[in-house]
């Protein structure tokens, strides 16, 4: 049986962006598409050109290879022609591949929200549809609230999808606005909307989680004929979030109820990168990640009652509704790890380092980064500090330089004019090939001065980490309260484009970040020396 | 048309325990029990009596009221008799109202983890439940990995099912135990069940989150006939958790696809305390609410999106599923950036502080907010500052005491035994009421030996702070580099059960943290006045 294609499409950028306390930067958005783009996903909403300066900016160039960039939009006002609406031509003016338009199909909200007429909107919905078109771009139809829009009123909302689909929508998407619409009920509405003659290869589900049941209601819609899904990484979202592309990713992969009839432009070998990408995603959002999620979570494949590990030993099978690695996690009864040690080898083979499966220094390594990440380090996120203590366990780090103390002092005060000041200042004291040198130096805030300390005269090597530069800095604390666990990483970039993180964990926030600089600072010196940072594209 | 009882089961204090990280004591599972008991849920599984002094000790008394109070435990072992199973007579023995037999239905399991014949698991299904039921108890029979067993080998599971019917068991719960199976394969299993014989008002689903739709697949079990739901309190469970009652509760006495159906036996005053239940649970767990959980989190009906926010002034229904107040929850239109200046009156007016429309100090706040937003301030994750803030523009706040500066040294260095150490120390001089004060204090890192040397003698005002804590920590790095814009966030409570979240933004990461530590502590003297803290329901 040929299989039937399933488009995904990410509103994480857009949609994702009304999380309460969630605000992407332009770099954020360049970032996230970026790994989108990469992990296969077909469509990548980026926001809504014209509305604020930051995804204006981000719709200056085209932001994906691969997958279809989306511009998101409102529909013309009623009353002028497409031509004529300065918010209509502005959208299509954005660099995009794909104009979404949001269009009511719930008749209250047309009265309510546009103040218009029923036929009004239709006439909106048509006459953006076809300029959008016009422009030589694919154009999609969001229709708001079609659930309820249908329940108050069938024909109208059917009238609506039929508006977008008669102009040349390529895909009319049935959204779930208010998010409580039940399972049976997406069926129901959605087999009428195909009985009435609009194909369902041309329907979109977009389903929020305000009854637990976004994913569910995304596959629902599949089962009733649906041919595009919706949603966002980790589900992130307005008010319960969003239909979560990070569980319906595997299940229509994974399970034959879905597998048997349909596939995703996602080949295996990007799904086992799965746990990778939603915890990618969570650290660039700067908070952890759920232990429970589907899939992914670290307590997702994690057994504690004993009766269950023993059988699971005998037989995976019988407590693992799927293989963890397919997804990229791991399998976790008790303390004993079984997986890993095949993952380590690759991992470090990838970065030049050849080690033996029975050597005792890889038992130790696997041994040493396991505690460590016990204790808050997250080697996943700090490339270059996992890098950099593979080779200190096979031996090959050369002793560069070594700081012998420092001290970082803020204080805050009244000046001679009676205003507030605050000041830090920190002062290094290292030592090069024998040589004691000390440094002081003020800077912004106690962590940027130990930064400019200890970079300020590493002697013979001053001149090595001329391009070094500090181009992000993250910030997590572990546990609660201002005792609490710190973890910072740091990502780094020189004057021949590389770019790496390293991570530093202590329950002091200047030592950690005192870790991660000085493993920044020693990865370039290695990098330098063509001894580190060759990492081969898999 | 009269409605159908559906009966829910409660299972965190057995199923919920197998959480990684999660522990119950007996004092804890006590409360609990109590909880879920004054809630009006049908049954209230306590644990394995037998399998650990804890749950030993617990069934020692009935601990529920209304409530049927639950023993779970296995069937007898093949090859004795009932009577001479000593873990069966033990279960039997405990003080419950019922007894929950956890039986295998899928063959596989039975040859490798019971090691006997299909048939004579068959008998001890059967043994078991008739052993119950002669001691004057309700029987109820957990069919493990039933719907896996039924793919595996329909007959056998069926057989399983059967036999425990035939035997007298109340109920023959179907249970999902690797959490796979799609809602579609539960309809059509339950579906070829009963129509097998087995009346669906004798079965009961338990359901597991691994694809997202623990929720849904009980849900789906419901209207294929079944009529008994087993979850637990915030869809706690091992791996990525049990179907979450809090979630399922309010779907099924709300949403017309179900209330139009069926009832359950928890009254609507009930529902309106369940964001208290699932806060409350959160708070015995002592952890953080999750803010996007369904109905009950602390973002389910907030807003940002400005269009979003005024339709939903004009008419609440247009953008919210329920009304909040159904579920204890309240409505949130944040304050930030994008609300207007009606948000900020009613913002205001939910804390108490009366302001006029026309009012120019109301003009004042909101342009020192939305500047301070700007500025990396993020008002709506820090409702105490916002509303110190809004008491200071509106001159009411006293000066407590004044803060004339602050010290706070990090140093790193080798100690008399050659190893490292870092030590932090903080000295903060202030004045209450013109006395002078200074106090010095080491912490594990410079903000907690700042918080200390803040805390350690405010004079006058030092007992009223006693029981203040500062519960949760967070940073966020608002822009790139080591000298970035930080934003910290505070969470303190205290002896009342106040919680509230103070702000600070600065490049130096030590000013922030002193900023949100030094309005924690002067909203805590605000509140110890009735004079802040005081948030009422819309």
């Amino acid at each position: 049986m040929t299989k039937q294609r399933i488009y995904l499409f990410d509103t994480t950028l857009r949609d994702g962006q009304q999380t309460p306390g969630i605000d992407f930067s332009v770099e954020d958005k360049i970032a996230i598409a970026k790994m989108l783009d990469e992990f296969g996903i077909d469509y990548v909403e980026g926001g809504y050109p014209g509305a604020n300066p930051t995804d204006t900016a981000f719709f200056s160039k085209k932001r994906t290879e691969k997958a279809s960039f989306v511009a998101f939009g409102m529909t013309k006002r009623a009353g002028v022609s497409a031509s004529n609406d300065p918010g209509l031509a502005g959208l299509i003016q954005a660099e995009s591949d794909v104009v979404c338009l949001v269009a009511k199909s719930w008749d209250y909200h047309v009265k309510v929200a546009l103040g218009c007429s029923n036929d009004e909107n239709l006439e909106s919905i048509s006459g953006s549809v076809k300029a959008v078109a016009d422009a030589g771009k694919e154009a999609m139809v969001d229709c708001e609230h079609f659930f309820d829009g249908y329940k108050a009123n069938p024909a109208y909302a059917i009238a609506c999808a039929r508006a977008a689909y008669d102009a040349g929508a390529r895909w009319i998407v049935l959204c779930d606005t208010n998010g409580g619409t039940q399972p049976s009920e997406i069926r129901d509405i959605i087999g009428a909307l195909i009985a009435s003659g609009i194909p369902g290869d041309r329907l979109g589900i977009h389903a929020h989680n305000d009854t637990g049941q976004a994913v569910a209601n995304s596959l629902a819609a599949v089962e009733a004929g649906v041919r595009q899904i919706q949603g966002t990484l980790n589900g992130i979202g307005e008010r319960c979030g969003n239909a979560n592309l990070v569980t319906l990713i595997p299940t229509l992969m994974l399970k034959p109820a879905f597998a048997d009839r349909f596939e995703t432009g996602i080949v295996p070998e990007k799904l086992a990168e799965l746990t990778a990408l939603s915890h990618g995603f969570d650290e660039l959002l700067n908070r952890s990640p759920s232990t429970q999620s589907p899939y992914v979570g670290a307590s997702a494949f994690a057994t504690k009652a004993g009766i269950h590990a023993s059988a699971l030993l005998k037989d995976p099978r019988t407590y693992e509704h799927v293989p963890p690695e397919s997804v990229g996690n791991f399998r976790k009864v008790m303390v004993s790890d079984q997986g890993g040690k095949s993952n380590f080898i690759n991992a470090l083979k990838r970065r030049g380092i050849a080690v033996g499966k029975d050597d005792p220094k890889l038992d130790k390594l696997i041994g040493i980064v396991k505690e460590r990440e016990a204790t808050g380090y997250a080697y996943e996120g700090a490339d270059a500090s996992f890098e950099l203590l593979a080779h200190r366990m096979l031996g090959r780090v050369p002793e560069f330089f070594s700081v012998t103390s420092f001290r970082v002092m803020v204080e805050r005060r009244f000046d001679a004019m009676g205003r507030i000041r605050t000041v830090s200042e920190a002062v290094v004291k290292l030592s090069v090939d024998g040589v004691e040198m000390m440094s002081v130096a003020e800077g912004h805030g106690p962590v940027n001065a130990l930064d400019i300390a200890l970079r300020k005269d590493l002697g013979v090597y001053q001149s090595e980490i001329a391009d070094l530069e500090l181009v992000d800095y993250k910030v997590r604390i572990l546990n609660g309260g201002t005792e609490a666990i710190t973890r910072v990483l740091i990502e780094s970039a020189d004057g021949e484009g590389g770019r790496w993180w390293t991570v530093g964990v202590s329950d002091n926030i200047i030592d950690a970040s005192f870790q991660a600089l000085m493993d920044s600072i020693v990865f370039k010196l290695m990098k330098n020396r063509d001894m580190a940072g060759r990492v081969a594209a898999e």
